[in-house]
């Protein structure tokens, strides 16, 4: 199965990294992909390198969970997007990539 | 593709009429259908003709987005039907209406 | 058609057991399956035998609601898996079962 969690705030960030390891610890779901889409400013300057979260972001994505950006968002005064941390993508719109990725199958998770 | 987005407070007003700008404008997907369903009073308000943000909400309904209204949450008293922007519609109930968008393969997107 | 709400905040419960009452009322939609995935220690504490929402909530197990209760919240200090009401399902994980679902083609609803 394919998840994707949609992550806006600090607080949602600090719950997905939570949310992400109880699903992949889950035997009852077989998980094919995880993602999650940040679609604003204050959101993805968690993503940076130097963030308080970025060691959980990176085990996270050594699991194999995708992190989105959206580029709209990534455009906020505090986001630079080389700042990030390595393996995060950016995407054309966050919206965008949430309809797309429900297209493909993936359940959709608000924090 | 198809997206529906779920709205409740007048922030979310606000965040969707960017929200559905940034889908529309997303040239790596091709959007076949747009809708927004408010389901609380406090959103509906935003739809009155005179509303602050009636002329952005009336550009996404000659866009093409539809605007869908829960029939129990405008009997709040600030609501008046008859008050509504000209091509908003008005449904049997929010979450009803959210099913039904879903079941018939749209991307549920929350505010 | 099917429908999973998730639920998260004591507010969310309230308004969870509004929302319910909408759908199966609405006639506008045929309802197979109604479910609620609770994923905090705070919502779940509602779901205790003697909480103010016992009685809403039992009318909606009732009417054949199904109540889902996250494990890994379920370990809250405030909330003993004994005290839950008859009839509410445990679950390995609130993501895992809302996953789930979505891929049996349950329409999902943030609260």
């Amino acid at each position: 199965m394919q998840t994707v969690f949609h992550v806006s705030t600090p607080e949602d960030v600090r719950v997905v990294v939570a949310k992400v390891r109880n699903l992949l610890a889950d035997e009852s779901v077989e998980m094919e992909s995880v993602a999650a889409v940040f679609d604003r400013g204050e959101a993805i300057a968690s993503l940076h390198a130097d963030s308080d979260l970025a060691g959980d972001l990176r085990d996270l994505l050594g699991e194999g969970a995708g992190l989105k950006v959206c580029r709209n968002a990534a455009r906020h005064p505090a986001v630079s997007e080389t700042d990030l941390l390595e393996g995060v993508e950016v995407v054309s719109s966050g919206v965008g990539e949430l309809t797309r990725l429900q297209d493909e199958g993936y359940a959709y998770v608000r924090l």
